[in-house]
């Protein structure tokens, strides 16, 4: 489809350069011949750089070792990591082992960031053994089909990063590049996808081979070509989904470079946060506490659900939470939490058995009966059947409720929980506002969409 | 059944006096004599008075005058209202029309708190006209069974006026004396009654002549022996059921003189008042009305419901409220709401319509973009597929919401609408306490179920 003048505006900037593709195509083969040269893997480049889908200024390249199905999963765990290494250990200036479903090597060389991948060479994407084994099939179908719409993906990619709704980390919850891929090879390009989205609801099935084996409960389903079973965009949060139907609109009615190359978020200065702060008149409690030793897509999850068990504890003990969020950074990890309410009157109700329930009733009303005046207010009274009594607020104060040993009861993420027990911060108010976490408390603080945002300011 | 010491005790001291009898006897039978000579109307004595199950001290002598049904609804307003004035006029100090379902005739005379009620003399309690027609045959079903009872029943009204439970009017919403006899009738008497009641469930069936007709929604049901389709206990609440339910598992496991006749509650002092509400640390605040010139049971509905809406409106602004009561008095009413929080930040939440409405996403989105600064904090966003706005509280103080507009806009009770409308008036805190709402102050600041104030201080 013709591009208009804008979009090759924005493709002469997102094209990656002669220069890069010479380079990446050289590593490549590189390590390729070395592992042609080892023998007892099949070397294959799959990715972006293999699709030919990569975005200048990109360094990642992903190299898969394919080794035969019959090898044991220690078998191919332990083959692979000595080959991969060996590779490493000749070309990279550093590398280090990771781990997804399978031990991996990830590797700098030559300014690149690779990863070399040891997995099964199956028949087809619906026998594999391990999620990395279904990598290649992708390669394979995108390689087939992509052509004529290359550099549709590169809009659509570039249009999602500056929307950053772009990857399916746990951080991002959304859009991957093999998504992208599809979504623009399902609907004939990156405006045709754009004005389809743009009507876009939660439910929307997308199924390019047409072979669902399966209901999917997530907001976007995007049919997997080459495994009827699997939802590619099931990392994709209703909320990213919404997000890109937003963008998707905007563009449509009125395009712009603004879309793809957004003005930054600005980041406040302390000064700048402490005036937003006090004209919103909310109370602001940060919890700091060091990021626990593993990869973000195992810790942010974690981190969302300390940060939703604890505001449910806010919220039980009356403090009323406007709005709260979380950033994972190298260090430090921070939980954030906007109150509507930080202090609290003494007194607290207590809702006790229904007094038809008589031994449960008894129990209530003997135990409060022999309460002191200085714990209990009022009561026991009936309301609506319900023996209530008026008693001492455990926590009249947020902070002291934060700082409290019920924090380390509620569900916290196990690693969250072990962080925390060894030590955590609460900050209050403008004391929040640190330098590593500046831009995350700057969006908190003055918070958009990525369409409101290049609205604004486009 | 054989009555303990302390139920002897009692007894002595709530037993009608043999001079009592005498005079109302006599004041009694000088208004039938002046019935019998009139001719138009047949007299008959209804009440505790004729069933001789009345409470030494009390003043209340209820005649009612039975006419022809064959007369329309109309003549028997007139001819009614005729004879009455005329007895009222001979014989009493002072007296003044009311209206129940009809006009009656409320009159003093010697001491004596008459009503002269005009009603139907219908062949049974099933073809009645109105729901006073009921009323001479409880009187006749009840006076062909009690006298054995007769000290049961004493005993039941005196324990339930010292529980402040004895009534039926809207504001007690307890136990009227028809019920307490039918109560004591159906179990045999004081004591077995309080063994069954303190086993009771909402949902308990009554029913002495085994002729239910239909179901009722209410928690107690004791079936009108006289008509099978009425609940006597229509109007007992759940929790003044539960209070009565509490009282009797009291007096079962320790029965004392202070179940019959409980210290007073104390009144407190405005520096008392001042000295709990400041210990509790709440925000209190009374909005005080002239009270709508109408009967309490047509005035307290409406000021229950006032309550719940302003409440409501409370609520819905964030100001969360603990407890709210009102009071009706002869010139001015009280709605008394406590609150845990009293100001709030300026930033409100406001959520908008879901992404996937295109329209009125749109809306949403143009309209707030326009918005200024000022009004506007952030957003739009997007959180679960809601688009999001914060935006300026249209009420960060309490004080403000309850003396805005808004306040006729909730569902007030049509009386009360128009007396607000009029005017009334918003304090906080201790400037809530007056002289005349002092009593209803002090029971609302200490609250206690009846069971918990004789425990406390029996």
């Amino acid at each position: 489809m013709q591009k208009t003048a804008l979009e090759e505006e924005v493709l002469a900037l997102v094209r990656p350069r002669p220069d890069e593709i010479r380079h990446i195509d050289e590593v490549a083969e590189r390590i390729l011949a070395r592992i042609r040269a080892d023998g007892r893997a099949e070397g294959m480049v799959v990715g972006s750089v293999a699709r030919g889908t990569w975005i200048h200024g990109d360094r990642d390249l992903d190299i898969f070792l394919l080794f035969d199905p019959s090898l044991s999963r220690e078998e191919l765990e332990e083959q692979g990591l000595a080959l991969a290494r060996a590779i490493a250990g000749a070309e990279a200036e550093s590398f280090r082992e990771k781990y997804a479903e399978h031990p991996y090597i990830n590797a700098s060389i030559d300014g690149l960031d690779i990863d070399l991948v040891p997995c099964y060479r199956v028949e087809s994407a619906c026998s594999i053994k391990s999620a990395v084994d279904r990598t290649p099939f992708h390669t394979l179908y995108i390689r087939e089909r992509i052509q004529p719409f290359i550099d549709d993906v590169l809009l659509l990619k570039q249009f999602a990063k500056a929307g950053g709704i772009y990857g399916s980390d746990q951080m991002t919850e959304g859009f991957a590049g093999y998504l992208c891929e599809l979504l623009v090879l399902s609907h004939g390009g990156f405006r045709p996808l754009l004005v389809a989205s743009s009507r876009w609801r939660p439910g929307v099935i997308i199924d390019i081979e047409g072979h669902r084996a399966r209901d999917f409960p997530e907001p976007l389903v995007v049919v997997d070509p080459v495994d009827p079973k699997r939802n590619v965009s099931a990392s994709v949060s209703l909320t990213r989904m919404c997000e890109f139907i937003e963008l998707s609109r905007g563009y449509i009615e009125k395009p712009g470079r603004e879309f793809f190359f957004p003005p930054p978020r600005p980041v406040l200065t302390v000064d700048g946060a402490a005036g937003i702060l006090s004209r919103r008149g909310t109370y602001l409690y940060a919890i700091v506490l060091q990021t626990p030793p593993y990869i973000e897509d195992i810790v942010v999850p974690q981190l969302r659900k300390s940060l939703d068990a604890i505001r449910g504890l806010l919220d039980r003990h009356g403090f009323a939470v406007n709005r709260a969020d979380c950033e994972m950074h190298e260090d430090n990890s921070m939980l954030l939490f906007e109150l509507l309410v930080e202090e609290l009157p003494a007194v607290t109700r207590h809702e006790g058995p229904p007094v038809w329930n008589q031994v449960n009733a008894a129990k209530f009303s003997s135990k409060y009966m022999q309460c002191s005046q200085k714990e209990l207010f009022s009561g026991p009274f009936i309301e609506d059947g319900i023996a209530i009594v008026e008693k001492r607020r455990a926590y009249t104060r947020a902070a002291d409720l934060l700082r409290s040993p019920e924090m380390l009861q509620v569900a916290l993420g196990k690693h969250v929980k072990q962080a925390m027990e060894r030590s955590y911060s609460v900050s209050r108010g403008i004391e929040c506002y640190r330098d590593e976490f500046a831009l995350f408390i700057s969006c908190f603080l003055q918070k958009y969409s990525p369409m409101t945002w290049i609205r604004k300011h486009g």
